[in-house]
């Protein structure tokens, strides 16, 4: 057993054989990498054409309904020739049931991370333990609309979660590339190293957002809903901050604290 | 049939039977209003002890779990003792089945609207359309966050929509009083009467928000995500305003809009 999966040789193969079989581990071994075996399911109409038309967005299987594939040749998207024609309950199978997959289903795989160096004259939104996918997704959604340069985070999404994050961030799965990092800490020391200001937010942070001399590059760093940034996530940052906010209920969903951050940030950066 | 429905007089009634008649009619009429007779579903920890911690809210129905009941003595949560103890299977045959109710099921009504004369130092938010229970109940959030008087819609939602909606508002609901109103359009102009200053929110607007004139009162009009304003709506409004995205998409997830919003109009009018 333990000869099979490390590919040792066994007693008696021709060296042939044993270097068939050591290429072939190695191989295995290749597809274990985070970034090159991680298979996201991307459905929905807007999500699967928006990957489609990003020739970045590697296809490893496509399935399509006749009437979807007939809208897709309609409207000239790239690389539908890649479809498979299956019937609807094809899709709906691979699917959680409220997943509306409008007869597109696709399988591909996380865009190729950027380097550091390609994020130092923007922002970059780092998200701390963030599970929920609706929040996940409109964060990445406002991420792009804001101008935002990656999306930093630990977070591995299951396939349904990736599908749901995917239709929240309408579209914008192929215009801000994600950074996952092993340890955010680590992540975030990286970012310091090569410049960048780091900035949690926080309902009870002690600088007033607005007030700070925020300049690029940036780091604007977010935690879950209701446990907030973590302890050694805050000790990382330069500044800890708080959206004014003049009402009774002093925190704001976290996609909206990011949208709010976003603007601020984006408006303190542009007017020096 | 006719003479039922319009509670008129039998040939041969006594005056007496007439007047009983004339009673029952007018009480129903009475019930017919939408403000009276309508019921809404709560249930969930937070959102059922902050309906409860708020004495304008009327209880009907008030189903709670041993455990739950165990929970509100402990933290002396008012009017725990209107509850009805059930099994969870009570409470979960009334919901929906993903909705997580943690033991605690409330009936009640809608709170009283307040009077237009009330909101005219502040902000209102209008939604126009806005059907996503979600995003609702986020804006609700972002509402009591920011200290908005109101919001105003015409969308009444289903008792399993009420639930999620009461959800992501996260207690708001007991914070910022609901408008609804038959016609947006008539609603917009009674504010507009009142002396706001009425603008509506659009990716493509004419003007900057942040470079507008706002002043108090002021409603800020949302529509629905890719529908967007309605031109009747569009018509009433002052301005029609977007938010500056400098990034490659051009908006923003509706509850993310109302924050951006509610963030801007608050700062234009505290600093004058």
């Amino acid at each position: 057993m333990k000869r099979l999966l490390t590919g040792r040789a066994k007693p008696g193969a021709t060296r042939e054989q044993t270097e068939r079989r050591e290429r072939f581990t190695r191989a295995r071994r290749e597809s274990l990498r985070p970034d090159s075996d991680e298979i996201i399911v991307l459905y929905g109409w807007h999500t699967v054409t928006a990957a489609l038309r990003n020739p970045a967005r590697a296809i490893h299987k496509l399935l399509v309904t006749e009437n979807a594939a007939r809208r897709l040749a309609e409207e000239g998207v790239p690389r539908a020739g890649r479809a498979e024609i299956v019937r609807p309950s094809a899709i709906d199978e691979r699917l959680s049931p409220d997943a509306v997959h409008q007869g597109l289903y696709l399988e591909t795989e996380p865009l190729a991370a950027p380097d550091v160096e390609a994020l130092r004259d923007g922002i970059v939104v780092v998200l701390d333990q963030i599970t929920d996918p609706h929040n996940a997704g409109a964060i990445f959604r406002s991420a792009a609309a804001f101008g935002a340069k990656a999306i930093m985070t630990t977070q591995r999404h299951s396939p349904d979660a990736t599908g749901v994050l995917a239709k929240a961030a309408s579209g914008a799965l192929e215009l801000v590339p994600l950074v996952n990092v092993q340890n955010l800490a680590r992540g975030l020391a990286a970012l310091k190293a090569n410049g960048f200001l780091i900035v949690g937010l926080d309902s009870e942070g002690d600088a007033d957002l607005a007030a700070l001399p925020l300049r690029a590059p940036l780091a604007l760093v977010l935690g879950a809903e209701g446990k907030g940034l973590r302890q050694i996530t805050r000790e990382t940052c330069d500044h800890v901050a708080r959206i004014e906010l003049p009402g009774a209920i002093v925190s704001l969903n976290v996609s909206n604290a990011a949208a709010v951050s976003l603007y601020v940030a984006n408006r303190a950066i542009a007017t020096g």
